[in-house]
């Protein structure tokens, strides 16, 4: 079985985005009783938003099932309040299952936080037990910078951030960090604002001691880990130097990293450096790139295509990545998959 | 010839960190006439700060001469006001002047611009002029987020920049793209902030036509780039989705890497990807990392032994990286070292 660890609902209906269109520009004026409200999407416009795409992908690429959640981009914890973020999150994330139990052995869910700018991620708890209690969701997106590219949130490995956590390790899910996208003109979203959230997540972690705290809290840095298997050797002697732990005690059971490299020159270093204990599947499909790369002939986000062509990997690390891993970080996949026979 | 085009003067004399330290401290209440003051300094103090250090990596590892500027991460421009940094700046030129003087064999200068947030960067005109007019240095280091991790500048192809860099191309000097320290909590400054400025910068070259305006004007990324080799891929993409010119196109004359990626596997990345006539020895040597790499027995900022072992690099190649782009990109370090013979 092949399982995909990131993929984004970026296809859906039109009517979530002219809900949320809506909920923006009622901003301005808000009524004095913030409902939710509903939207009316069939389960054919969904079965349609999926077929030629995810879907299609999936089969062409031989993949099997995606751990989904919404558009990272279209989170936008930055814009309104928590009250604009928590229909929003909620609409995103019905929808979210919606496709898994349309689709049980394509799709098991991964929610978006109902986060906002210096509002405290407790708020965020509800959400994430009713997404994985009541709609049977495996993990959870975790925006490190609900602000949009302004980073005023603490560091990830603040305390403000341990009640979220302590619900995390109860209810056994990881969260892959993830931001949306960026108001800060300087930040490109999937070209910089992504990767550089990645890189500045690891290097939090790295300086300090959240694991020793939570020894069963996990996350997946996604697109490969931004810049850090590139400049392992930097990172490495960055914790020689900081006096902490080797890179390898760091992330064995808590950071993991997908496989969102869009070359094959980035997937073999990728798998050159971080052990096959740490490295999902992982494709972003649909998400940043959705061309095809005239080098190749073949889409730039077929990760797997890239997997295959890696000389040497042993058919267990195939497993552990392709499969095994997503089974280990993401536990409640394996009730999820069980159902869905 | 082995040029190394970027190595700070991190282990200036102690007297130029007194003077900073009581600068800051008299922020607080600034005199009515700020002045800059002068900063007591032997030339044997200067001597003892690099034989110990910078000179006896150069001998040791056979590079012959560092493109010198000040410790990065000690401009602090997000520091006090326009003045503070004005003054400030220029002690740190005027020692690296000193240095180059001392030492005019193994260090041609780069100086640091008096930024400062919010404040245009016409402003750093003068001492850019002075520097390169007066001193003989042949470019400049540019901050892209002078707040210091906060992010509040335009972007570098923002007009806001552009006399600045009409300055630059009249004097022909490229800058490296190099952020300062950060005081976001967020980023650490050596482990995130550097490397997410450096992917930052990139993908604002990739979105804009800054180089059509200036085809003359060059940059130097550092840190390999910061993701962007790793996520090749990822950028090809996203300039063929965004209907951007080939990535090839964009660097060729303006956009140039430095080697500072401390292990093998980096670099072999670095050299697959990127044409060696974008490629410049770099070891930000002596700077981020100070230690061994247990791994090896060599340091890690050691770049030169990570290329030395890269298989198939040919000599035609090998010459570009280590000294013919650093002249072709800081042309004016040709006179600076005929006339150091």
């Amino acid at each position: 079985m092949i399982i995909d660890c990131h993929g984004h609902y970026t296809t859906a209906p039109k009517a979530l985005l002219a809900w949320r269109e809506a909920q923006i520009a009622a901003l301005a004026n808000p009524p004095s009783r913030r409902e939710k409200g509903t939207i009316a999407i069939s389960d054919d416009e969904i079965r349609a938003s999926l077929e030629g795409a995810q879907l299609k992908f999936q089969r062409e690429r031989g993949t099997d099932v995606t751990i989904f959640s919404p558009r990272a981009a279209g989170m936008g914890h930055h814009i309104g309040d928590a009250t604009a973020s928590l229909h929003w999150s909620q609409h995103c994330n019905d929808l979210i299952h919606r496709v898994c139990t349309l689709y049980p052995e394509n799709f098991v869910g991964v929610c978006q936080l109902p986060q906002s700018p210096g509002v405290p991620p407790d708020t965020c708890i509800g959400e994430l037990e009713r997404c994985v209690n009541e709609l049977g969701f495996i993990g959870c997106n975790l925006n490190p910078d609900p602000s949009g590219g302004h980073w005023t949130a603490p560091p990830l490995t603040d305390r403000y951030w341990y009640p979220l956590y302590e619900k995390m390790v109860e209810l056994d899910v990881p969260a892959m960090v993830h931001v949306s996208s960026s108001c800060n003109p300087n930040f490109h979203h999937t070209g910089a604002h992504y990767l550089n959230a990645d890189t500045t997540a690891f290097m939090q972690f790295v300086t300090a001691d959240l694991f020793k705290d939570f020894p069963a809290l996990r996350f997946v840095i996604p697109h490969g880990g931004g810049a850090v298997p590139y400049h392992w050797g930097r990172y490495r002697g960055l914790a020689q130097d900081l006096k902490r732990p080797p890179l390898g005690d760091l992330i064995r059971d808590n950071v993991f990293f997908d496989t969102c490299v869009y070359h094959l020159a980035g997937i073999e270093l990728l798998l050159r450096i971080i052990p096959a204990d740490n490295i999902l599947f992982g494709s972003e499909m649909v998400g940043a790139i959705r061309s095809i790369d005239p080098e190749t002939g073949h889409y730039f986000d077929d990760t797997k295509r890239y997997l295959d062509q890696v000389r040497g990997l042993t058919a267990a690390d195939q497993h552990k990545i392709f499969e095994g891993n997503a089974r280990k970080v993401y536990p409640r996949i394996n009730q999820r998959l069980a159902a869905a026979v």
